[in-house]
């Protein structure tokens, strides 16, 4: 089999990506209104969050508590996740790796728009019973890069 | 057949989700053309859609004329329509109830970016003649949640 | 056949759609990572670009010296470009026209975030065997378009 062939064969299908962004597309719903329950039960039992940070949220008690701690941020802002440039890459049966750009968008009570920092996030999602779930998240804070030497 | 097949089944497909895209990839240099009869044509004759504000537009002359008000905002400035997260959710044979997140850029002649509030739009489609068209559009102007009691 | 079938039948399909999305998001990562020698590569031997100044950039070396030039503009910042509605449409077997929205952001080591003015871009791809290329790219920037008259 030439590279060119397998090159192409290890394209994800429309099917797939199409799946993946509704997986995010209800997930991020959860996120922004601040639905915490709903949210966890997109993960695994034992998924975790890695955030920019470096704290580490396991298990979904753990991942609740988190958000539950960090609502006070979000008291009269309207929150949204925007993600970019979806890549997923099949690795293995029912496991995929997954990485997305996110902006944050927070709209306050008068309509005035300001934003997070940009982040990069790499997720492991699983096939369990049929549906996707997160297993793992691991959140990046985009930090300006060293220009290559000329 | 168990819930979890039933599940996957539910999935929409990769070649609907390219053509929901499409759809809006073409609606929206419409209307950011500010293409009023273009975007109009883009409605069922009885198309509707309910602003923000509560104000509703039916049928393609209110549309045209609503839109027409409406330009003076967009003097100078070109305005860009950026959409996220969409959900499409078939709704008999010929419908797809679709929501997304949006968020509205406004560039000036000299290059400044600035934002509307983000919102939040549900649509209802129907494939006419084998296009799709929107029959309704009900546009939310996202606003902050209470949080849950803990 | 009846109009109403061949626009059907020219819909863009779900796997090119993801091949084409998940192209970009590999070529953006490497814009983005500043991975210059990387992005060059994604663009067919004799690729160009016309950027929004009416520059052009043809062939590989070409390119590469023009973006050593603006590295410095990148000094200090997490740049993300971040794409809206794309339109893809084949013009022959292995050639596809693309066009899409750009918003870039740029994010300063402390986390705040600022915009460049919105581009509009209209790419052509041709796959080289079996997998897509670049093969030519003209970046508009968005300009206030004048109000239809009434």
């Amino acid at each position: 089999m030439s590279q060119a062939v397998q090159a192409v064969s290890q394209q994800v299908t429309g099917d797939l990506y199409a799946e993946v962004q509704t997986f995010y597309a209800r997930q991020m719903r959860k996120v922004d209104s601040l639905d915490i329950e709903g949210f966890a039960d997109t993960f695994t039992d034992d998924g975790f969050v890695v955030h920019s940070t470096g704290e580490r949220a396991q298990g979904r008690e753990a991942m609740v508590a988190g958000m539950r701690a960090s609502l006070p941020r979000y008291q009269d802002i309207a929150v949204r996740h925007w993600f970019g440039h979806l890549l997923i890459e099949p690795d293995g049966d029912d496991r995929l790796r997954v990485s997305y750009y996110t902006l944050v968008t927070q709209t306050s009570r008068e309509g005035n728009v300001s934003f997070q920092p940009t982040f990069t996030v790499d997720d492991v999602l699983v096939r369990r019973d049929g549906r996707l779930l997160t297993l793992s998240r691991v959140i990046h804070r985009d930090t300006p890069v060293a220009p290559p030497a000329s």
